[in-house]
């Protein structure tokens, strides 16, 4: 009987008879919480419905209802003719069958939906990168991984780490670490001729992230960019992210067609372009068009951001400067990534930002993710400065262009019939352009059937009609792969002959 | 007169009679490339504008306007009498010299200006943190990174360098590192009654980007978002930056007054809420606000982002499950953070997102940032699946508890005339109410000017109404920094009565 005034007492000190909470949804809710917290312990036994409703000064049915409903939710047991008790489960069991509930309740998480723009992020074509198959016949886009000097790497982290120190625990440098900063700077100095102070340059993870931190700063919702047309697929996803507009532009063998801007845009606010070597067509951008794009982007009031993910590796004439190196207005927005030069798996890129702008960006990315892990951070600033990443992009552009060369010339001898190699100075990957009107996607396909990896330049077009063309990559290629997966497209491309 | 005749090939070969650029433009741009890539070298003699109009067919004029412009440019030098001339500078040097007019260019650079979601992220309060203030009294939110078992994450680190394999450098693992994942979801299992799949744990690099991909994935732009008032403003960050509405809803001494939603909000698509330890109130929110919400959030389609960054840290009873825990309907976010209780330089946190919403985030986080450096993911796994993670968590609950103890008993010895602490159970700080309608700003002020850091709850209010209270940090403060610190604030009290 003790139980019972307790029950009562708790009851009458919490109800607002006047409320906006219907009664037995206080009932409710008060005796949830009494079991929860277990001042209610399980087997109680609870007051009458009439005897509670009496103390409580409200209907019968009121009690019945909260009765009813905790007993439904495995809060209480009515056992006939005894009256009703607290369930035996302890909270963390009834918590569990919640959750066990849950998984089988599709009907309630069937309603919870993605919002507009979340579900448009699912539509965005995305392409998981399987590492297993960046060694594969004729894998694009991926380092040679094999190649990197990974003792180099470790023996640094290594020191680093009996270096670190409690000071670097906290949470200083949103921008990034700063002499890796400025060991960034500086090799952007002599390597691209671009010309920044350290504190333009902003550590980021990758070029996705400088891709989505640039539309979110400089873009509204809405915004159209223009874009190269054919184009990576993936890189939309940062511009489908943050809701701006695509519009499509052409390329030529001068790069983006700048002219051609005016006829089929409307109000681009920016253009994003890989001028080093437009991927896929591999074309580099010409210097006048990267004057001629600068001169729109000013006279429009437009960004342009840079995307560079590959200006190290060329194979012929010094390279053109980025178009960062020739902004005078403080229009181009530059990404620089280590996935290509570096492993992927390092998650480290950088961006070169206008003076007045840095601000902001130090905003945003505190507000959505604050900087990369420090430890790869301090550890590349090293590999740098100590002239490790020099000579490795030394070396893996030497070895990127014996592969290229080596594989030009198997493509030349056993396929000549059915590509033609299109000769661009850079990148990673070569374009066979496919004689005969040859289809690329169907060649895409029966190629995998065979276990070749294989794409086409149509794979990308967005409105471009250009001819079709087979990308061949050749940086991550073992290359012993290289002729086995020659001969492997010849028998396909003969069977579709 | 070999270089005239070049010139004129050069010219007559590019130039579009009927082309859309104007062309003293088009010449412009053939000889500004020729002379960048050195075709045309520095000295080179130019035809005379006379003999090059007649050759190319185009008027004098047009050609005097090329070379006119080219010579303001610094490409051409036109010497009175000698005819015009390549400038001497190399491609280089007038590239920096483009650069260095630049760094003055204000005026260009000023016509270039952030969008409007751009400039509203300069306007967000944000107070950067200096780790020196971390540990002067009474600052608060900062983990004691000195307690960190330094030595053992270091060994740790070490021995994940010396197993580091070149199948780690790939861009496997968007969601994060598998075994990680798998150590997480344990550890909530046995720590915080949260029984989630594995596959539902996602690997983010803090609560600021959890916070910005639920906004991105299940919001609009514009869509209204519920908050605690007071509320943590920095924290509003990631949902300004994803452009959202914010209505503040007062809390008691429950937590959010889920019953005030309907009268302060219109349309709220989601709660942000901290129920473990609200931040700056120090509440607790109560097991049936808990189911409340659930309900609000099920009746009204509308998502919870549960924000838990303190739960590990209380010092009374057993805490409450958190909201996850107790979800049926998918609809909760539940971000956590190991910025709290291991270091923030660690920069790693977690998502646990409903099954059926992976593979949006997955999406969302390839197209915006991928995932954080495997280094650390791979150590952190290491860290709580071999016990390190557990061991330390007690090791700080016990040290927090007993700083707070003594900071308590420090204070109501010597402030009891000016502040009543409010005793919660959680969190990472005390909250002292001011007595005597002493003004909880202008005190920060005054101990900003002793050299003692102070924050007052009123800081934090957007428009609630309740008794202002100094916040007093005893997480990361040394001990022997309490009593001068209570000492000195005793000094501004008595000074401002």
């Amino acid at each position: 009987m003790k139980n019972h005034s307790a029950v009562i007492l708790l009851l009458s000190k919490s109800l607002e008879l006047e409320g906006q909470k219907p009664l037995y949804r206080q009932i409710c809710d008060v005796l949830r919480e009494a079991i929860l917290s277990r001042r209610l312990r399980a087997g109680t036994n609870l007051p009458s419905t009439r005897s509670l409703a009496r103390e409580l000064s409200v209907s019968r049915n009121t009690v019945m209802s909260a009765f009813d409903q905790l007993i439904a939710e495995g809060y209480l047991k009515g056992a006939q003719g005894n009256g009703t008790f607290v369930a035996d489960e302890l909270p963390d069991e009834i918590l569990r069958f919640r959750f066990k509930k849950v998984l089988d309740n599709r009907q309630a998480h069937a309603k919870a939906k993605l919002s507009k723009r979340g579900s448009e992020i699912t539509q965005i074509p995305f392409r998981v990168e399987r590492d297993s198959d960046n060694t594969r016949a004729f894998s694009i886009g991926f380092a040679d991984i094999t190649e990197f000097p990974l003792e180099v790497w470790k023996r640094l982290l290594a020191r680093n780490i009996r270096n670190m120190s409690r000071s670097m625990l906290g949470y200083d440098g949103v921008l990034g670490y700063p002499p890796l900063r400025a060991a960034i700077a500086a090799y952007l100095k002599t390597s691209k001729g671009i010309e920044c102070e350290t504190s333009q340059i902003i550590i980021i993870s990758g070029s996705q992230q400088g891709l989505d931190l640039a539309a979110r700063i400089l873009l509204e919702e809405g915004d159209e960019v223009v874009i190269e047309d054919p184009n990576l697929t993936g890189k939309h996803g940062g511009a489908f992210a943050t809701k701006t507009k695509i519009s499509p532009i052409p390329i030529d063998e001068n790069g983006l067609n700048v002219s051609e801007i005016s006829r089929l845009a409307t109000n681009p606010r920016a253009a994003l372009i890989t001028p080093a070597s437009q991927f896929p067509t591999g074309i580099t951008m010409s210097l006048s068009r990267r004057f001629e794009l600068l001169e729109w982007a000013e006279a429009n009031n437009a960004w342009i951001i840079e995307d560079d993910y590959s200006s190290e590796f060329h194979y012929g004439s010094r390279p053109i400067s980025p178009v960062q190196a020739m902004d005078l207005g403080g229009r181009v927005i530059y990404i620089g990534t280590f996935s290509k030069t570096m492993f992927p798996a390092l998650r480290l890129g950088y961006l070169v930002v206008p003076p007045n702008f840095v601000d902001a960006f130090r905003r945003a990315i505190a507000f959505t993710s604050r900087q990369p892990s420090f430890l790869e951070q301090i550890t590349l600033s090293d590999f740098i400065s100590e002239g490790f990443f020099g000579r490795h992009i030394r070396k893996i552009r030497a070895i990127y262009s014996e592969r290229r060369s080596c594989l030009i010339e198997l493509i030349e001898r056993n396929l000549v019939d059915f590509v033609e190699i299109k000769k661009s100075e850079a990148g990673m990957h070569l374009v066979g352009e496919l004689r005969n009107e040859l289809c690329g996607r169907k060649l895409v396909e029966s190629a995998a059937q065979k276990g070749l990896f294989l794409s086409a330049i149509s794979e990308y077009c967005i409105n471009a009609k250009i001819p079709d063309a087979l990308l061949f990559g050749f940086t991550s290629i073992i290359k012993n792969e290289m002729a086995p997966g020659v001969a492997a497209l010849r028998e396909i491309l003969e069977c579709s002959n």
